[in-house]
């Protein structure tokens, strides 16, 4: 396992393939490699892409891995596939088609799909891009479907968070899905040859200038004016831009690298980077202490237990709280 | 404090309205509170209703509390309003809009926000919907935007979930949105009398018939085929109806109500009902174990010390697995 380790740190394609099965697969496998990857991390530029399905997403992250393997970056792509087999089935489709990059042994391709456990999918994400970071990957993208709590946690995964729309998909302000303002760094119109485009792009204009009014930018992210504090300036701002690109043609991709990489170079340049790193390390720290709480429960209290306890909550013999209270005392005290 | 419990409970709306305010804003008081209230839940029929901005549900809900109104049930309606100050805009003109049903005794309108807080606004609407139907409410109506975990979170809180869509806004299998089928008793093509309907419902029950072939649905949802335990037959099914409504002109919505109803009769003649109970108190449960969990973190280790441990972290002086086995096994033994 060492010795995987050691190899996968190099950057060999075979050990990195093989420590990430590890990892992805065993809690344990995780609590063992990541403190000795750990160090070796922070470098990678993590971009999170995300969008409706048909919005061409897949394609424009082939593009983008492409273009950055032309500036000689060694790209890393995590296609992280949320739990309907619906979307699983287009995943998979869009992982052929990813295929004509994987001979390049500068890009490495995983597919992640839900385990269904608490928090088990971003902790996967997670642990994966540690080991992609370690190996010495320079660009991670991580791509997922934008719906539920996936886009949610991508965007805490991310320096920099790709939204993308296709036209017609956000006719008006009103139809724009809430929550976009908050997550994206990039506005991004594929399928701009299409029409409805250029009305597509107003639409993100008008709604990215409602947000100024109500808002502040902090880092190019959508923040209640309330959550900045004080000595962090509310003039580092990025300013959101909105491109046009159709992926399938190549179009607007140098400009979206660009992008991305100016949003990469503004971070760095501000505290930006680092607080980034805090929130992500917080949200860490939390969802692994709520694991391991979460597991001490279940070996404490039995299966059996547990479903007989959930009955009886279902049926009014107890109710949740005092049920809760009850079982925490418990977890307490039992050494 | 008691008192007004025992007030709620007669279906005082003044003592509901007082008793609500205390469990939305305080851990405390809600812990106080169920407890004595719980034995009298259990009855209300949870209606969640979900849907992207601009499909008109909020006017939908106003006309559905109605309807039940005329059949002389008493309706709560809860309107769940996540992160995105923009929709916290719009679901404020909503409220405006349904004062025209407030001078009903029978019918009690709340909203709540995001307290930001970890499963603040899940757990509010937890306990909110348990005064409710504590209080004698037959028909508690919670509506939310259909984006993020706010979505994920009510299919798992409401016995019957509406999923509301506009014209347009799926034209094609590829971009309804992932997640919906896992979600839906019921799909809603509302604003139906605009072009582009009958196309949006067929689209609709295309998804619909593909769900079928690699799916079994379980009590009105899809699960995937290994979710569905032996002794649970797959027969019990009910089919996910599409209905047309044009809710600005109250069309559509006697035959919606009878659907909601007939799901609800659904779930009672099966062992659907007392299941659904299950698998809301069991995420209850895991919930309110965390959120104390979290909070005796809190206690434990001061925010100083927790934000220079972040700090350490995000600076690659320490790994986070370490760092998380070092406060747990220090909360563990700390009485």
């Amino acid at each position: 396992m060492d010795e995987l380790i050691e190899r996968a740190r190099m950057g060999q394609t075979r050990a990195v393939a093989r420590l990430i099965t590890q990892v992805e697969n065993s809690e344990t496998a995780a609590s063992h490699i990541v403190p000795q990857l750990y160090a070796a991390t922070g470098k990678a530029h993590i971009i999170g892409v995300t969008g409706a399905p048909g919005s061409g997403k897949s394609t424009l992250v082939n593009e983008l891995a492409k273009a950055l393997r032309q500036q000689d970056r060694r790209v890393g792509i995590i296609a992280v596939d949320p739990s309907s087999p619906f979307t699983g089935g287009a995943l998979l489709g869009d992982r052929v088609r990813m295929r004509d990059l994987a001979g390049d042994k500068g890009i490495f391709i995983r597919s992640l799909a839900s385990r269904g456990s608490l928090g088990g999918l971003s902790q996967a994400t997670a642990v994966v891009i540690k080991v992609l970071d370690a190996a010495g990957f320079d660009s991670i993208l991580v791509e997922t479907v934008g719906a539920g709590q996936a886009e949610v946690d991508i965007a805490s995964t991310a320096h920099t968070t790709l939204v993308i729309e296709a036209p017609g998909m956000g006719d008006d302000v009103q139809s724009i899905k809430a929550g976009i303002l908050e997550i994206a760094n990039i506005l991004v119109v594929n399928k701009a040859d299409r029409p409805g485009a250029s009305r597509t792009v107003r639409a993100l204009k008008t709604m990215l200038q409602l947000g100024e009014t109500t808002m502040v930018r902090h880092h190019g992210r959508f923040m209640q004016t309330t959550a900045v504090t004080e000595n962090e300036s509310p003039q580092n701002q990025w300013p959101v831009p909105v491109l046009e690109t159709v992926a399938t043609e190549s179009t607007g991709i140098a400009e979206l690298v660009d992008q991305v990489l100016a949003h990469k170079t503004y971070l760095r340049s501000t505290n930006g980077w680092l607080e980034q790193e805090k929130v992500r390390s917080r949200r860490e720290v939390e969802q692994l202490l709520q694991a391991r709480f979460m597991a001490r429960f279940q070996t404490i209290v039995s299966q059996d237990d547990r479903n007989q306890l959930i009955t009886a909550i279902a049926n009014r013999e107890i109710d949740p709280y005092t049920a809760v209270a009850d079982i925490f005392a418990h977890i307490n005290n039992t050494g």
